[in-house]
């Protein structure tokens, strides 16, 4: 879910502009994490703010996701799996919030864990850690934190997976 | 978790004596859903027990299971699999049960999910929709609704799976 259906960064820039008075750009991320942006005394506020109650309720859609998600639904069977259960309050937000924008997924095809061990011929993911273990076509969708990373088949946008996938 | 870690039905027939003065036992089950057990009238009232919050929060574990799963995870890495997402209100309570009762679980190996799309090497379960589709070897943890099935290997309690398994 989070910066490939869903946008915390965003919100991350927004807090830390409207709370403490630092300009982040995503220019800035390049290669690494948001929190590595913080000044070392801000650094445990970020998971403080992430593990609030209505964080993940409120957060923008990553361009095109709904609608290509949507056409993907119409030729796959397509599970929305979320790393969620680090954050247990994060839990019932990301489902209303997966409600609101996503509401053709059922909740059938929701799964929130830890690690991904699931069955799937399809990985769409911005964290390569997921790809661990897994047998399918692992799609890294972009995301400032894994610029870098070059041993993956990559996805820069919702529309890159529609040229691939549809 | 429910029937397999946690015991939905002892609080079913707890709730059908207080609130409604029916007295049903285990033995009525036998093969049959507790819902089929009610009066045609109060068969939707089961679930908006279900879907009350807290529902889930104050079950009853099932004989030896923490026990035995606790051993298990001396040997396996061991996953809690719950089919948690059709009933939104019961993440956060599964969630802190799971804390309570199996605090050596780690939240990377906790999920709730509809489908289990799982990958795993064996799977224990009392629903055998969950084994379609699994590769792996399949464990029916006898319920009452599951007592008429015989077409999968089947363990009667956590002793039986603690001599299989261990």
């Amino acid at each position: 879910m989070d910066e490939v259906l869903a946008d915390p960064i965003g919100k991350f820039i927004d807090i830390y502009q409207r709370e403490h008075g630092y300009t982040y750009t995503l220019d800035q991320m390049h290669g690494k994490e948001f929190r590595d942006l913080l000044p070392e005394e801000l650094q445990p506020t970020l998971r403080e703010y992430i593990n609030r109650k209505g964080f993940f309720r409120d957060l923008e859609l990553i361009p095109d996701s709904r609608e290509v998600v949507e056409q993907l639904c119409q030729k796959y069977d397509v599970f929305i799996v979320s790393a969620a259960m680090e954050f247990p309050n994060s839990l019932e937000d990301k489902l209303h919030w997966l409600g609101d924008h996503f509401p053709f997924i059922p909740w059938t095809n929701i799964i929130f864990c830890g690690y991904k061990i699931v069955k799937a011929d399809i990985m769409i993911d911005d964290r390569i850690r997921n790809f661990s273990g897994f047998d399918g076509r692992k799609l890294l969708f972009t995301s400032p934190h894994n610029i870098a990373i070059t041993e993956y088949e990559r996805v820069n946008t919702w529309d890159e997976v529609a040229v691939l996938l549809l």
